[in-house]
């Protein structure tokens, strides 16, 4: 008998296929301790030594499979597992507190992807499983229990799984596993990153759905909805839904090649990828970005041990600027405080981190740290158009002390006989209300302003997203941050200036055109938004999201303006 | 030898009189644990009764020499020491964790206190002193250690001391204490807001004056520049300078009895004061205030073991209302979470509880405590003009919801034949930066505004004011803020409402022009900065702040705006 379940969908499109039931053995990590601590520090030898045996096959296998940047998983594998931070805290747990082994690793695994998972970025969320993943492997060696092999599945199947972790996703084969429906994980779990990126359906979050179905009964998802159901009573419909989806890709992806323009033929619309790290870039240019909106410079300094050298950012900076082969790419410096630790800087405690010493807050006044990235940033700038952006400028005295601390680099550069590049930009994020309100003062001096929605709404409602109890404050259509949206275009464009947005409301669908009424000119996101993006913009004509921008800023709540959104989409449709 | 410290200015005057050094033996309190528990509890017994019998003396001797209000002190002293919670907690610590008394009542007291300490309201930093003063007394006695009376000085001095606790100040006789020099505390501390209070000079933070200074030495100080001379060279220039300020307050209490009106004739600003609690009354009066611009109503709650219930909560407004006999009082709905922390409710933990579940979110969420409140206000209003203000809205929906469960109330206690003021108003705080920018649409349903500008300023600035590595960010004046403060203005007069202020800033000298300039209706502040504002007010023209705030408003920085409004303040003072 059909059974339905409603999970998260977390990746859209519709999967009609067998389940397969990955059923793991719970791993069980005693807290015994030891007296014999070299035997124990020998079992974490050996089991380091099969895991990277393991990893280096794995990395074959996926390369032949998957191509080269999926298998690159499998090095960044290698490295966790070579990190001499981790393996000297496991072993002073061993040495120093006589722990067994598996608790020892665990212990520091545990701390490590706690630090990533707290982070906001999807990029640090997979951090996170990459060291969970990893280190599971390191532990199921340590205590003798068998590990998993997927590489072997060769029949269309639904993978159903308590969760998906880096290393078994990169071993799947596309060809033959049509979906995910895992009990636990949302959108920004590393299975919902890597379904999306793989472009195969997945609905997580389903609680139970482990025990709820056996291997080899039929499952049909729905990854937009997140309807699952078991033993589907009617396979024609939901074949048809997947026809439908189909088609509606196909449609998509016949924008790849496309302008990005209205139906009434203005054509100044840019749309670009949001990226964390060069590897990413691929990704943008194949779903037809103009452009990197944001490169989010972080990644460079939280997987590491120490912070980028000029040199080592220099490199990562140059090659993004040369994979983009010409389109601009807007680089944000540092920002770091916040929920985003370092694991080798200390942050002072503070209450109210979201309020506190981050970002520019922290590179304006450790001009020593900054120095290294604003040379790197000025030398990658001769290989292609690049665009240095500061996050979280408050006060127009901030934006011009970062301004004036990198022309000072760029002179000092100059007399060294570096060469800049001339397209250089210099911009700032606008994600706290003071920016937004005095927009027009700040564009005499910045170069362009990207709006960050996340802190940016944040800040104006006073909620921070991540607090359970206020999540109905997080409200990026609310009237009030429309203000504040216009407030900056205007600003900007007063002064001849570009006004772009980064943060995650520029790929939604509901958000395009307002953002077009309002007259964004660039609107960066998650590669895989971009084709929908364009598509959604060619159904609509400047006007009437110019029309539409005006009658919602001037509504009283949120409900009021989505309503007036959805009539227009609707309308475009037709 | 003459010898110049300079510490922090608490309260404004000039004194010059003999040193009278309070040295006090610190006390020590041990952890060791004890057997017989039934002697340490009748220990505390024991010093209860003896420090009740002190209480009751010196309430007896403050009444005589320092009127009723300052009496009451030790009333509330006395309460804290019968108060149920704390005895429990102490009695628990010796019965269950034999804990010997001292350390029993120490660490009950340093939790209580760190509590209120917390807290932003001059109000419950005071019940800290409070909580730690009365404590002190129980602990000398268990300890048999000597309790120090300050009632016997009878001599013109200045007292140099670490700190000045709640029961030493109240005891001073003002005839002969001229002023106060302490090693700790800043502004906010107790000793600062007694001062103040008493209206006599101090000079806090001075860091080690208690070893500097020498009983009997000479000593002047002023407590506006925070300067200090330890045998002054020039006796007489500190003379002249106490016979200006002697002159200047004469000055200001002229302004008493006068309206409050501009060179220029304008005469609708209205000039009111902030208040904690119900015996603040009196002090607002007394400086001619016009009204009451902010009840905290929070001392109901936090100064209590319960939520208070409809019938204390009624008493305490009514009390207020019927003795501003006839000017207007405004109250604010519980505005707890954040830094404010009931010992008998438990918030949720949250990473950034500034951005989190309080004020109106709060009592949104829990009708129940909601309730209760709305309709002692209800029942107030019939006793004088009263408006119930809403702290801490973000959105219409949340006006709309608390002005609708007001107006539910309302029907509710006119069905029980209770009486509802005619002239009861309903409004809210502007003290988030979406209400600001979208203040001409909240006018529509809110009766008037008040700026909360401490809150406002932290979050269209991202910066927690007490986070010491931001405070720079901290710029009432910033020309940012200063547009969203036109915004809410503006908004409130395009739909014929009125604008206040109840915020620190509506009472500094330099925001007045500022403020009057972009139209504020009401300057709510300190009841001891009304008469400088009304002075302010009578040498300014309307015009001429209309100038200035316009210049202001298109300023690039806080700087460029404080030397437009210096130039002003000192063309007025000649």
């Amino acid at each position: 008998m059909s059974k339905k379940i409603t999970g998260i969908g977390a990746s859209e499109g519709i999967a009609i296929a067998k389940a397969y039931v990955l059923v793991e053995d719970h791993i069980k990590v005693s807290d015994t301790k030891v007296k014999d601590t070299k035997k124990e520090l020998k079992l974490i030898d050996e089991a380091l030594s099969k895991a990277k045996k393991d990893l280096s096959n794995l990395q074959k296998i996926a390369l032949e499979k998957l191509g080269p940047e999926k298998a690159a998983i499998f090095e960044a594998h290698e490295q966790i597992l070579e990190d001499p931070a981790m393996s000297e805290e496991w072993n002073k747990l061993v040495q120093e507190e006589f722990c067994n082994a598996a608790f020892a690793v665990k212990t520091v695994a545990d701390k490590y992807s706690a630090m990533f998972l707290a982070m906001e970025d999807d990029y640090f969320k997979e951090r996170a499983a990459d060291v969970k993943d990893v280190t599971e492997r390191l532990i199921r060696y340590i205590l003798n229990m068998p590990v998993l092999d997927l590489a072997t599945i060769a029949e269309e199947v639904i993978i159903v799984a308590d969760d998906l972790t880096p290393s078994q996703t990169a071993q799947l084969n596309p060809k033959f596993v049509k979906g995910f429906a895992t009990n636990i994980g949302g959108r920004t779990s590393h299975a919902a990153i890597m379904a999306r990126s793989l472009e195969i359906p997945a609905v997580l979050g389903l609680k139970n759905i482990t025990t709820t179905v056996k291997s080899g009964e039929m499952l049909a998802i729905d990854g937009q909805t997140g309807n699952l159901e078991i033993a589907p009573s009617d396979v024609k419909a939901w074949a048809t839904k997947e026809e439908q989806f189909k088609k509606i890709k196909q449609e998509l992806m016949s924008f790849k090649n496309k302008k990005t323009i209205t139906k009434d033929g203005f054509d100044k619309f840019i749309l670009e990828g949001n990226i964390g790290a060069p590897k990413d870039v691929e990704a943008v240019l194949s779903n037809g970005g103009e452009g990197i909106g944001l490169f989010r410079s972080e990644f460079l300094y939280m997987d590491n041990d120490h912070f980028p050298t000029e040199e080592e950012q220099f490199v990562a900076y140059k090659k993004v600027v040369e994979d983009m082969n010409g389109h601009v790419t807007i680089i944000r410096t540092l920002d770091i405080g916040g929920d985003k630790k370092l694991s080798y800087f200390k942050f002072p405690e503070e209450m109210n981190p979201f309020l506190g010493y981050r970002a520019i807050r922290f590179t304006l006044d450790r001009k020593d740290i900054f120095r290294e990235q604003i040379r790197a940033l000025l030398r990658a700038s001769a290989f292609g158009p690049l665009g240095i952006m500061f996050p979280m400028i408050a006060t127009i005295d901030e934006f011009k002390a970062a301004k004036q601390f990198t022309l000072d680099c760029k002179k000092e550069l100059e007399k060294e006989g570096v060469k800049i590049g001339k397209d250089l930009q210099i911009g700032m994020m606008v994600e706290i209300p003071a920016a937004a309100v005095n927009a027009e003062n700040f564009a005499k001096h910045a170069d362009f302003f990207s709006v960050g929605t996340n802190d940016l709404v944040q800040y104006s409602m006073a909620a921070d997203r991540m607090s359970e109890n206020v999540t109905y404050l997080y409200q990026p259509y609310n009237p009030s941050i429309l203000r504040l949206l216009k407030m900056t275009i205007d600003g900007a464009h007063k002064h001849g200036k570009w006004a772009g947005m980064c943060g995650e409301m520029a790929g939604e669908p509901q958000a395009i055109p307002l953002l077009m009424g309002l007259g964004l000119d660039a609107f960066s996101m998650s590669a895989t938004s971009i084709l929908r993006a364009r598509s959604i913009i060619s159904k609509l004509t400047l006007k009437e999201t110019q029309e539409l921008a005006s009658k919602a800023l001037d509504c009283e709540t949120t409900d009021e303006v989505l309503k007036l959104v959805d009539a227009l989409l609707a309308k475009s449709e037709k």
